[in-house]
Formats: C-alpha cells, sequence, structure tokens
C-alpha cells in the first residue's frame, strides 16, 4: 500500500477534502502519520476530538516542517498565502500538492517555493455539498477521478510518488496537461455551478413566487439544482476568479444556446426542440454506462420499483 | 380509503404517470378497477404482461366509455386529440382528469368536452427521469404534492372525489389557480430543465472537450445535470410550448442574473460572488427542512460518512 513511501504527510486545511484524504488512508494499516492544521481554533478543536489526524499543529509551520508531503486543502485564493508562509521551513526535497478544482492559478501560487521542494497540482474530481471538518468520510475518493497535472520540468518521481499516493486513497489517477484540465473543469464543474447559483437566484429573488412555494414543489427538478448550489461560497469564489477564462468562455457558449432554444419556445419550433432533447437523453446514458452515476430514478433517494406482490 | 367512490377508472397512457397511478391503488384492497389504453401496441402488450392495470382496451372509446374517471397521461399536445376522440363516448357525470405539467393550455385542449361530464385538471409533481410502461412504481406519489387546479364554476364535489383519488394515491394534496401553477412551475421545474438541456448540449458541441472527458469526470457538478435532461423529449417539448409565457418570462430573468454574476466573474468582484452564493445556500437547507430531498451527500448515492472503525 505505500509504493509512495511517504511517512509523515501535512494537511493544510482541514476541511471536506483534507479530512476525508486522512479518513481514506486510515483505512490502511500501513499508513503515513498525518498532521493537520487549519487557520480556524475551532476546526482545529473538532478535528482533535474527531481522531482522523495524529497531531494538529497550532502553526502551519510546525505542520509542514517534518513532512515529506504538504497538501494544501485550503480554498484556490488562500495558497500563495500559505505558501508564503511555509516556503522558508519545508523540509529539503518535499512534495508539496494542493487539491485545488484550477491548477494554472495553483501553479501561480506556488511558483515562489523553494527550488528544493517538488511541486505537484492535483484535484481530487470528487465531493460533496457539505463542508467543514465533520463531513469528511473515507469512502469520498475511491472510483472517483483523480487529476494530477505535472509542472514543465518537474520531477517524474514525484509525480509518481504523489499517483502511487492517490491510488492508495481508492482514486482512479490520471495525468492531464495544466491548461486542458481547466478547460474540462469550466465544462463539467465551474459552469454547472454558476448556472446552478442563477437559477437558485431568480427563484429566490420572484416576489410573486414565495420562497415556500419554490422549497414545496422542488421536487420537480429544482433541487437537482440547489445541490450543487449549496457548496462551500469562498471555494467557489475562488474557483471562478482563478479559472475566468475557461468559465467565461463556457458561459458564452451556453447563453448562445440557450437563446437558441428560447427562440425556438418563442417561435414554436417542436422539432428543434423535440431533436435537442432527444440528443441529450443519450448523454445521460452515456454516464451510467461510464460507471459514473447510477440508473436508479431521481438517483436512487425516492423508493426504487417494486414488482406487484 | 375509497372516500373518492370511484370504481372504475381509466388511463389513457400507460408511461410512467399513468402505470404509477396503477400500482399505488393496487396497493389498497379497496380499490378501482383500472383500464389502461396506450396508442402503441407495444406499450399495450408490456401493459398487459406487467399487469398494473385489470383491462387493457385496444381504443380509447373502449376504455373510457364505462369510466367514471378518465385520467389522461398523455403529453399535453397530444391532450386535444384525445379530448376529441373520446368526447362522445364519455360516462354521463363521468370525471376526466389529467396530469399534464402545464395547466392553462391543457383546460384549453378539453374545453370541447360535453357539458355533462366534469373537467377537474391535476398535476402530480412527481416524477424520475425514465420513461415508459414499465418504469412506473407504487411510491411515486408517496409524500410528493400533487396540484389540483379546479377550472372557473367546475363542481365543487368533482374536485373533493378527484383531491381524495389523488389522496389514495400517497399525494399531499392542494388547490392552485390555474395561472399561479404555470408560473410555479416555470421557476420549479420549466426553466430548471430547459436551462440543464442547454449545458448538455453544450458540452456535447464542444469538440475540444471530448465527450469521453465529459462524460468520464462528470461527478464534478455535471451529472446532476444530466440526469434532468434524460426525462421524456416528447413530453418536455409539449411543457415548452405549451407554458410558452411563463417559461420566456423566467428564463429572461435568468439571463439577466447570470449576466450580473458573469460581469463579476469577468471584472474579479468576489465580494459579489460570495454574497450570492451565501444566500443561494440557505434556499438548499430551505429544502432539506421541508423534507423535499435528503441531506445526505451527493442525494445518498455516494457512501455514506462513517466512523473509523
Amino acid at each position: 500500500m505505500s509504493d509512495h513511501g511517504f511517512k509523515r504527510v501535512a494537511l493544510i486545511g482541514l476541511g471536506l477534502i483534507g479530512g476525508s484524504i486522512a479518513w481514506a488512508a486510515r483505512r490502511h494499516q500501513d499508513r503515513p502519520e498525518f498532521i493537520g492544521f487549519a487557520r480556524s481554533e475551532a476546526t482545529r478543536e473538532t478535528t482533535r476530538k474527531l481522531g482522523f489526524c495524529d497531531e494538529v499543529a497550532d502553526t502551519a509551520v510546525d505542520a509542514v516542517k517534518d513532512a515529506d508531503l504538504v497538501i494544501l486543502c485550503v480554498p484556490v485564493g488562500a495558497m500563495a498565502a500559505v505558501a508564503a508562509e511555509i516556503g522558508p521551513h519545508l523540509k529539503q526535497g518535499c512534495i508539496v500538492s494542493d487539491v485545488g478544482s484550477v491548477k494554472g492559478a495553483v501553479v501561480e501560487a506556488l511558483s515562489g517555493l523553494p527550488g528544493d521542494v517538488h511541486v505537484v497540482p492535483a484535484h481530487p474530481m470528487a465531493g460533496t455539498e457539505h463542508s467543514g471538518p465533520e463531513s469528511g468520510f473515507a469512502e469520498l475518493y475511491d472510483n472517483r477521478y483523480t487529476l494530477v497535472t505535472p509542472i514543465e520540468g518537474g520531477d517524474p518521481e514525484a509525480v509518481a510518488r504523489l499517483c502511487a499516493f492517490w491510488r492508495s486513497l481508492g482514486a482512479i489517477v490520471e495525468e492531464m496537461e495544466l491548461a486542458r484540465h481547466d478547460l474540462v473543469c469550466a465544462v463539467v464543474s465551474h459552469a454547472p455551478h454558476l448556472i446552478a447559483y442563477t437559477m437558485i437566484g431568480v427563484a429566490d429573488d420572484l416576489s410573486r413566487v414565495t420562497e415556500s412555494e419554490v422549497i414545496k414543489y422542488s421536487a420537480a427538478g429544482f433541487r437537482d439544482f440547489t445541490r450543487i448550489a449549496a457548496s462551500d461560497p469562498t471555494m467557489w469564489r475562488d474557483v471562478f476568479l482563478s479559472n475566468k477564462t475557461a468559465t467565461l468562455e463556457i458561459l458564452g457558449r451556453f447563453t448562445e444556446e440557450l437563446f437558441a432554444l428560447q427562440r425556438a419556445v418563442r417561435t414554436g419550433d417542436g422539432d428543434h426542440l423535440f431533436d435537442y432533447f432527444t440528443r441529450t437523453r443519450a448523454i445521460r446514458q452515456g454516464i451510467i454506462d461510464a460507471g459514473q452515476d447510477t440508473a436508479a430514478p431521481n438517483f436512487g433517494r425516492d423508493p426504487a420499483p417494486k414488482a406487484e406482490d
């Protein structure tokens, strides 16, 4: 299990992602030690109680000083400040990684780290709408993708070790080029989140349709939007600000397409709508076939079909 | 259980909604007889095999002739033709209802029915992304809302009986004014569906991001959109064409709001984004508090958090 060879891993940030890393690793006997740090005293206290870290340090500097792997599990916008703080105290030759949803901006934020540490950015494509130290769980990464995006001129051995570490957490690991990562994520994640946030905001604003009616009848489709719009606000603010170009490009495409459908509604072009909806239905089937979602109706949250007794 | 007093119920259309009506009723000993009809011979054959109807008729006219309740479970765009066909053969004093997602257009489609039958439109706010005679199940309506939208000058007793019927299927029944129904549904259902369809279409169109990548990494948010965009294309085409005004109004609001967020991304206005995302998160909590969705991460489709062993 320990092909990666890490003995001491520092987690900077102890929310859903950081906590789940520790929980996932603790399923193995042969696992590294985890030293955690979070800026908030309350989070450190909760982490001590929950016990997923072997040690909780009171400063980021204390957490990283003997670590051979440091993982930054903080919002993308906070990475530069953390890097500046810990940089001078990192162990020589250690690997510094992160879990940010945007890679271009992270590489920039970490560019000031000493030359004798290896930067290997990574992005676990897993999560839930919950956040905080109590939200982590051991299975979060099981059979989900973690994308590792090596930097130019980076050390291949450091990349291989980080990949092995993520595999030991249960993830399927793939390498991807940095810029491509940011575009793919704009499509599969960033734009959908911004759109979901927007739809919720519209519903909230409509004074003629009271909040209670929207909530009451949300099962009609709206509630799926609210789940993804319930994710951590700080994290998402940083994602959009740091993946601006790709997000705006996809949103531009989205608006163009939405206007075409709106026009079909306005002009009563039923064939256009029917063809469009038939095509999109096939994509859903692709996702189920690829094992990325359940085919159970409504994600299985409603009772399953039963034969008559 | 039979406050409604119906002895013989005709289901015109034997898909998810019609099938689930029969399955739901069959949980009670004291239940009406169900006579089903569907335009497609294959659907009628499947229904005979599945056995959720007591009888499957070969014409709509045969299905309705002795029924004291007729429920049209066909797409909104097909209702006028069905009404014209069955109108002359309806039993005097029977109740004709429907399950359409749009009510204004349905009332118009049914306006040619004989004066001695009672039209009582209804809309069960439940469904899954599956369709066809095999997709129905007994629990679909349990604790979900069914909105009954009485027509002007309609018979209050007929309304009361239809409400009792839906309650016997497990639904929470509420009455709502017709036009309000169509606006509320545009917000909670129609606009979200059109937006989800659009986002899937955008992803499909992007040649630089191959379909397989979008599918592979869909867990990052995109898959929630694909579920609601997998629903029946004919049904949804008709919904948009027949609830045009309200849908376009909500989409107009949506675009306005999306442009404001896009602008915040472009100009780097982090506070605007943060405040917006904080507000939308609260709405999600409202839906969970109201019992309209599960608080389990990712709708419970991923493994639940576990304590360390």
